[in-house]
C-alpha cells in the first residue's frame, strides 16, 4: 500500500477544501468514531448468511468498502498528526501481542489482562 | 506499507492460538469499536498542549500507538474477511469524496450530504 | 424518568414492526455504538464557541437531541435484554467510582487504573 | 428513575475531584466513545449461548452493568452539558420513529432512510 501517494491526496484535498482547521487530532478521533459508527450500523442487523451474500455481491459491498475506506483515512490523519508511523506502529504491536498472548496459555480462549 | 506481510503475520498469530472461530465479521467490527473507545480514551481528557507534548514525547506516545495499530489491524481483518482490497477502496473512497464535497462549495465549512 | 413508560412504548414499536428478531444483545450493542457515532458526527468539527451556539438554540439542537435519544433507547434495551435494572447499575457504578478515585489522589487530575 | 439524584451524585463526584474542567460536551462524547468500546469489549467474543450464560449469572454480569452504567452516565452528563432534558428528548425520539418507519412498509425488515 503506497501511504505516501495516499497522504499526498488527503493532504491535497483537505487543503484545497481548506479544512486543516478541522484537523485538530481530537476532532479527527471523533470523526474516526463516527465512521466506525457507520460501518457498525452497515453490519448491525445482518446475520451470517446476509454478510456472506454482501461478501461475494460487488454491489451490494459498496457500502462496506466506503465506510473502511473511510476509517482507513481518518485513521492514517491521526497517525500524521501525531507523529506515529502506522507501519511502524503496527509491527510493534503485533510484536507486544504476541508477549501479551502467549500460545499455550491461548488456546482457543481469549484471557484478557 | 506491505499489507501481504502484515496480513501474514496476523494469520500467522490468529491461527497459532486457534482464535479463527472468534474471528466473524460482527465480532471483529465490534473488536474495533472496542480499540477506537481505547483510542478515545487516550484523548479524551488532554487539551491541545497536552497533545503536542504527547506528540513530542516517545515515551508518551506509545500508548496512542498501540490504540492506533490495533484499529488499524481489526479494520485490516475485517477487510479480509469481507473480500475487500483496501489500498482499492481508500482510492476508490477519496475519489467520491472529491465529487460530493465540491471545492468551490465547501471552502471552509463542511456542507453534510 | 418513567423507565417502565418509555420500555412500553419501545416494545410496541419494536413488536408492530416485527423486529423483536434484530434485538439480539450484540445486534444492539451495534446499534449503539452507531449511534454514539452519530453523536460524534454532529460534534467533530464544531469549536467551544459553536456548541455553546447550538446549546442556546432549539432549533440548531434538534439532531443532538435525536442522538442523544437514539443512544440513550438502544442502551436501555440492552440493558433490558441482559436482565440489567439500569437505575439500580447507575447507583452501583456511581457508588465503585468513587472507591475508584479517591477524592485525595484525584484533586484536578484523572489517574487512570 | 430519579434523574434529579443521579444527576446531584454525579455533580458532587465530579466537583468534590475539581473535574469539572475536563467536562466539556466534546470531551464527556470522547468519554462516552470510550465506555461503548469497553461494552462492545464485554460482547465481541462471546456468542448467544455465552450471552444467555452472562445474563443468567449475577457474577458474570458485573462488567456488563458496569459498562451499561458508565454509558448512561456519561450520556446524561452530556444531556445535561447542552441543556437537554433526557426524557423528553427520548418521547420526541420515538414519536419521531413511528413517523420515519410506518408499521405497514417495514414489516420484519428496516428500511434505512
Amino acid at each position: 500500500m503506497d501511504i505516501k501517494k495516499i497522504n499526498d491526496e488527503i493532504d491535497d484535498f483537505v487543503s484545497e477544501r481548506n479544512w486543516g482547521k478541522f484537523h485538530k487530532p481530537k476532532n479527527l478521533v471523533m470523526a474516526l468514531s463516527g465512521e466506525v459508527g457507520e460501518l457498525n450500523e452497515c453490519f448491525q442487523w445482518l446475520d451470517d448468511e446476509d454478510i456472506e451474500n454482501v461478501k461475494n455481491s460487488p454491489e451490494k459491498k459498496g457500502a462496506f468498502e466506503h465506510e473502511i475506506a473511510d476509517v482507513f483515512i481518518y485513521l492514517l490523519r491521526i497517525a500524521n498528526k501525531m507523529n506515529i508511523d502506522l507501519e511502524d506502529a503496527v509491527y510493534k504491536k503485533l510484536k507486544l501481542n504476541k508477549l501479551k498472548y502467549p500460545v499455550e496459555t491461548n488456546q482457543g480462549v481469549v484471557n484478557k489482562n
